[in-house]
């Protein structure tokens, strides 16, 4: 099972990054299979301090703007409790991770992870489609280059009335944020 | 907000029904606008007892085989605290509410209704592209009448990559018992 949420990670320095993620996980997080791209900062973090923080998240307005790139303000975190890293304040759940084994051999890259610590922040809001909506136009955003412009479009046409008939202002603003990214891509490509 | 879970109501003799419901909530749950369609056996329930329990679920087995009159076995409940009726023992989270009025003039109904108490069983697993095209295609399934079917023959070609790719057995499974009863009613139809 896949799940997506947000992962935060340090440089050698410290720094944070925070990113979205969609590690394969068994059963309850019995085991944590991250894959992050290279290049990418998490995959220089992973690499270099073999640690960090998976979250497990309701909102979507993080992931949205981390897709992107467009996380000008990094969110409210806290200190991690048994990795050097730090966890988001505005969570379900987190988990600390050690990871055991770097496979760089291709551009996803497969990093096998132990989870040393985990935690609750809060209880799950509940499904909603216009979350999901934005998640998915979330990953279009960061495959513009694998896909056709057609099957873009097709898919935003197919997303948009979820998020306008379930949403409330936040899912619409990550989705609006979203979709001028992507029509601006398009429009710098012509 | 529109959050997508499962309704458990009674009737005056006790029986229970197990639904999927979109309520309309402000907040966190500070206000719960129901909204069921008539006829059916939530509506005639809760006009009657004026009462319920709804579930915030991050499983979609259940939603959709209510969406299609094939809950063949009811999941297992347990008595709710505060009202006359069930609480489902897988859940996210619970809300017990009393329904203060309902409005019948239209075949969605409306129905403000007021939480009397809440609890909490576990935490989110997480957000799970296949659990929510599986959701998708289970509110498909209950609209057949409302759309063509090129558009939910498109909309299934547009969810399965992701129940594929991103899910585990009981997402596919689900799937495929929706995908299915779609094919059928069209087959049915010709």
């Amino acid at each position: 099972m896949i799940v997506e949420g947000i992962v935060t990670s340090v440089d050698a320095s410290g720094r944070l990054n925070v990113a979205p993620m969609g590690p394969i996980v068994e059963g309850d997080f019995a085991s944590l299979l991250l894959r992050p791209f290279q290049p990418s900062t998490t995959f220089s973090n992973l690499s270099e301090t073999r640690c960090g923080v998976f979250h497990v998240v309701d909102q979507v307005d993080v992931i949205a703007r981390a897709a992107i790139g467009q996380l000008d303000v990094l969110p409210e975190v806290e200190p991690a409790i048994r990795v050097k890293g730090f966890v988001l304040t505005d969570c379900c759940r987190w988990f600390e991770f050690i990871v055991d084994r770097v496979d760089a051999s291709n551009p996803r890259t497969l990093m096998p992870s132990t989870i040393v610590h985990r935690g609750e922040r809060r209880p799950f809001f509940g499904f909603n489609r216009a979350r999901h909506a934005v998640l998915e136009t979330a990953i279009l955003a960061t495959r513009l280059h694998l896909l056709t412009r057609q099957e873009v479009l097709d898919a935003i046409r197919f997303l948009l009335p979820a998020v306008e008939k379930t949403g409330a202002a936040s899912e619409r603003n990550a989705f609006d944020m979203l979709h001028k990214f992507i029509l601006s891509h398009y429009e710098d490509a012509t």
